[in-house]
């Protein structure tokens, strides 16, 4: 890559619940993707996705877990 | 909101080098919490966008800073 | 939700070493969630609280991983 | 430290909105580090807190960053 | 310890692919470790080194998870 | 890039208070690519650092924020 291509590199990090299908995460990194992209102007090889899945033991909305509700 | 809708509530994370304007981080957030949306079946209104901005002195790639190149 | 009540969203990330039991977990959002609502201001429903736990092999202080000594 | 101390060091990161007065980040630093204390069995001097702040337009509910409501 | 050796505690936080060896993860934590101490004057004791992994179905470039290539 | 290449691209975030001179800064990021390479077999030109900086009173050990002590 050139200089100018390396120095616009977005890195994206969706958190969620865990229980999404295979297919609907590679349709979700496609498409976070191509937003980034048409918004930001960067480069479609330079832009970086991860997925971090969360269990319902580990994750509480106003004091109360999911997996307590 | 129902217990349902608050059981699935994405965050993403847009990690990127300042410099964009507001305008495109406002089309930025709005196009990639519709990629969430379509793709995961979350509620719009659960969907949560953090963008954090980095300047040049505080990213490297291959241990050269984009400040030093 | 109100306006108001969007604005201030408090996001709680507890990183720790696995181990601690559910009911350990439960207290610790319960009472994470209190203090920080009593001290910000926000409204307990508008608290989010993440766990994230940490095996020994990969937590080191001083270079040497917990699971090393 | 000895080992039995290191070995359960929690480190809590709270994320939310710049305006907080300094008073009240001192009082939340310390009710958040009292809950975690007593629910998790760590050591108080072994319990770090981060506050990070976000502005309002580096912050989206909704596809709505807060600035541009 | 004494105040001066609190007051700069460095975190480091490794992200990669899972499937490293035990052993590449022990030399990794301690490599890190010493290069952080050289360059920052950070006491060794002081410095914390976390790693994360990620799956190839949770990690993409391009748009594309390396899980599908 | 080949695809090999891009299949092990490990993210390092260094979090340390700020005070460190660009100087600092410059030879931390070396030194950690080269730590990293060495110990994982990952390509130079794939390593990437991250730099955050907290303040003083963004950051409590014990429940004191460096600020108050």
């Amino acid at each position: 890559m050139t200089h100018k291509e390396v120095s616009f590199m977005p890195y994206v990090t969706v958190k969620m619940l865990e229980g999404r299908t295979e297919e609907q995460k590679k349709e979700l990194v496609e498409k976070v993707t191509e937003a980034v992209k048409e918004t930001t102007g960067a480069k479609e090889e330079a832009i970086v996705v991860f997925i971090e899945e969360m269990s319902k033991n580990h994750y509480a909305v106003g004091g109360k877990r999911l997996s307590d509700q």
